[in-house]
């Protein structure tokens, strides 16, 4: 059964995901050249950023609408998580409080969760680095939150400009974030591939000293566009 | 004898501060441990950000008041500096500029300075990092300053939001910036320390599996606010 | 022969370029040092920071003029790139998109270029930093862009609120990015050497405890203008 | 037939819409009400602000998708405009530029349209003014846009982190811009209607002198909670 | 007696008040005049617009100390507000939340509450400005706010930048907002007096076509500085 | 003679202006056709906004280059003056200070001045729509400034993303403003003029119910793109 976007007091419990291996290939592309193989789409807002650099994943979307400056919700999203999942958590109204810290990401981690995306703030950065637990966020911010609103669990939420459906995949890396529907993931992943397949053989002419005009035959067209060299 | 915040032309010689043995305690406590023990007050707004990750300190402030794109006052407050120390700067207008850089730096740490909290913008921040000299600023900016209107040194200040007295104590660390009170700062430790000797039970018990839902008995109230599994 | 700033559809091929000698004595300078020797002019903003930190650079620019999430010029401008040269990249109205990545800087680089100055976003940004490819960017967003519409190469460009003509110096580091017009770097240079020199004098005065106020003579001038000691 | 959020390259022509009669009583009731009469959901982000002051409606969502600086789905969304309708538009990515000005606004007019919502930049504002046309936008921004790639036309889009499905309920005032879901609208309304009642109540003691904290029983919570008179 | 800024769970019932007709004449002077007579001090961040144009106001600080998203605080003020005084909203940490509308504003305006200084967001601003209840806020917006936790009345806060403590002047107009300290009101009032009248014989010589290089005897100090004319 | 943009200490007293006819025809324009008309070139960054709404202005730019704070160059650059003038400043770096009151729009219109575009703030908001002199700004704000440091009047200058030269025409209404080269002011002039005539005929067809879609004969390559109408 589906719900609204936005749908508070609810925590659904099955949620479909998509095939393991489809989703180890989508981390090992990477941000960039996922986003373009499913057509510019699914891109995280670039305020976006990771609390420490060098992390790349992919994971199942276990998602969490929150009020402001209240995690209540996050507890109850840890027990609905399985190995290979990551938590997406979106706000009821914008926050920069500091959700999350070592705390839940040792009771996160301790059920196989291998990140947060969350459109706030988290805080303990230091400790997660040590832990290797990545997160992207809106904010580093100490400020905590309370516990005393209901949101949901498993709700399709807004994150950061872009809708997230449960067991949709997430893909991140130091270039941000990037959501990929679940029905859509065998499809993407292999345009993925093809397209790195494409760029390996690019990039050994970039690197032999071709040029771009060259190997995409681009001087006609400017030519025609009014292109003058002077 | 006290002056009120924002006052100009004075410079207060002789300032109350915490004992450096809770001051240093403080210190290992980390940001968001003592923002929480302090009730959640205190803490700067998070545009402040560490130069470079890693530092975590705690330390007495002194606190400069500055005129926009003006770091005169740093000269006149670093003769005040004692060992164990940190700058706090407030402007009496917004700005970015670069109010301090390696030399500053030098002089400070010449004297025992634990570092710089500047509501405004730093440079050299490489040669910062290499003498591990840690600032949390808003910007990193190597516009210039001039020298040629008067500020104060250790009256209050408006730093990031949050009134910083003249020996007050600092904590800063990857998370941001935190301010206590000095007459409170044994009591904020005591709080702290709990907070912490209690963080590591939970901490044993999140790593063994057990759930926030359970350990903070949670469950009882969210039904009774009517949260839904289905 | 010069375009006006703003002029799209040109590429002009040949440009004038400082001394490679100066270019490379104005790079160990850094940033905040030769920012100052030039009159404290030419910095760009400060939302323009580098991808990874670390990198200090000084190049002559190669500048590129580009529409709103187009980056066809850069293919374009590559191939007007002499080694030792950087490209310094404005637009016609503000962007954040991606218009920069791993295949664009390996082609870049094997044409000798020493990095990009962009008022914009780029993505790959572990690959860049992997290849010692440095970047000053305003974002970093994997948003790819089209090939649609014609800017122009090596005309003057306004980057990040500073006017950048081709052949200018930009130097570039932790601390930011500036810009030196290509006629006056022998004269900042030999500026900027003779503020090292004066700085590393008063370095070791600082280092040896000495205090700002009796180096820079300050004392008078403060009582002058009304300071009070209480 | 329905379409996921982000989908580019389709018109939806057929749409079903609230019945018209609760919409124009739900614009009678204004933003904030209808926000808190729906449970604080569907608040659009506070950076979407009237071109103008003082317009107040309540529409059925036309929703377009588009890309960067690329209006031309605006003239596809036009005919599928119904009287009473009002255009929705969200990004691909996040742009600026100035999508719609008098021309758009007279076409949309002619067949009904009672405004626009835009997550981007509008331009002609004088004329929409004295067109009576109203607008709530990101930005005024007189920059112009192409017509080169597709988006949609009512298929479900995120506008200033909302997700707004075609045929959703707008409601925009002075105070912003909320979205209530079709299916849900009678029940909103109902609610919104009560509420008005009610604070027509509360309105007339607090005019008469009565205190909050005396029509809402707080002083026993509050003194429960350890506020102290002093 | 007086509290520390911050403290929560405190009313502080008898503050003290400036001389009625030396604030009335400070509304007369205006922020700007006031501003620079006191030495420019005490201007709130220029984040803070008003929410219509063309109040003018000075009035006594009743200040109020309120958690992130949560009013409670503001119906505990209003019967602390006597006839002349103005609220002055600090947070414990930054929201934009909309604290305070049309009924709030009809319960204050009952007790003779002059308008409301605001770091966060309000709603209901088409009947704030029917009701003429000047507003200056850092946004709008009408996401409401919960009653869950104390804050406090009448303890000094921090409002966008500037320490206020109760019972200090505030003064408002369409530039802005500036914070004048009770006990130095009479002397400031005299200085923006004299400015004035000092202005208007300025005034009078610029419309005269007289320039201020000759009124301000600037030709001498330009030359001296460099000033070339070419 | 002409000085590179940003050097400071110089006062250029002849610069050529356009005809005065044509500057005029370019007011009745507008901003937004204006832009279109000079091929989407020369728009200042959207965050320049006017201070009230309503004025619609063209005229030559007389260039202030100021300090941060500093607008000491202000008096200099009004003797420069000629009727028909407009001052345009930008800062040596951002500074949101309140350069310009109403003494100096005194001063300014007593010269025939028509107007200020300033990439920073202005205060005495109230006045200058009382005079009717027209203000696009950065910011309102009270805090004043200083008059220490030299800038220069009549050098270009970057002003909001674009260079803007002595001489060249500025254009600005509610859309904001627009940079026109001197020497293109006819030719821009007799593309806005056909503009507009072309969107006369085209504000009739959309009047009378004809859609974009038929008027720019958009259909066949909407269909070749690929978009599908379901």
């Amino acid at each position: 059964m589906s719900y609204p976007a936005g749908t508070t007091g609810v925590v659904v419990q099955n949620i479909e995901r998509a095939d393991q291996s489809i989703i180890d290939r989508l981390a090992a592309c990477g941000v960039a050249t996922v986003h373009e193989a499913q057509g510019r789409k699914g891109l995280l807002a670039d305020y976006m950023r990771p609390v420490y650099p060098g992390a790349q994943v992919a994971a199942s979307a276990v998602t969490v609408l929150a009020p402001p400056c209240d995690n209540w919700m996050l507890h109850v999203a840890i027990e609905q998580l399985q190995p290979g999942d990551i938590l997406v958590l979106g706000t009821t109204t914008p926050s920069r409080a500091g959700y999350f810290g070592d705390l839940l990401a040792t009771s996160a981690k301790a059920r196989g969760c291998k990140g947060l995306i969350i459109d706030a703030g988290v805080r303990d950065v230091h400790d997660l680095k040590e832990m290797d637990f990545p997160v992207w966020s809106k904010a580093v911010c100490a400020q905590g939150t309370i516990k005393e609103t209901l949101g949901s669990v498993n709700v399709p939420v807004v994150c950061a400009d872009q809708l997230v459906n449960p067991g949709d995949i997430i893909v991140a890396d130091d270039d941000g974030v990037c959501v990929v529907p679940r029905v859509e993931a065998a499809e993407v992943l292999k345009k993925a591939q093809a397209r790195e397949a494409n760029e390996a053989r690019k990039r050994a002419r970039f690197e032999a000293g071709d040029l771009g005009l060259d190997i995409y035959d681009m001087r006609e067209r400017l030519a025609e566009k009014g292109l003058k060299y002077v």
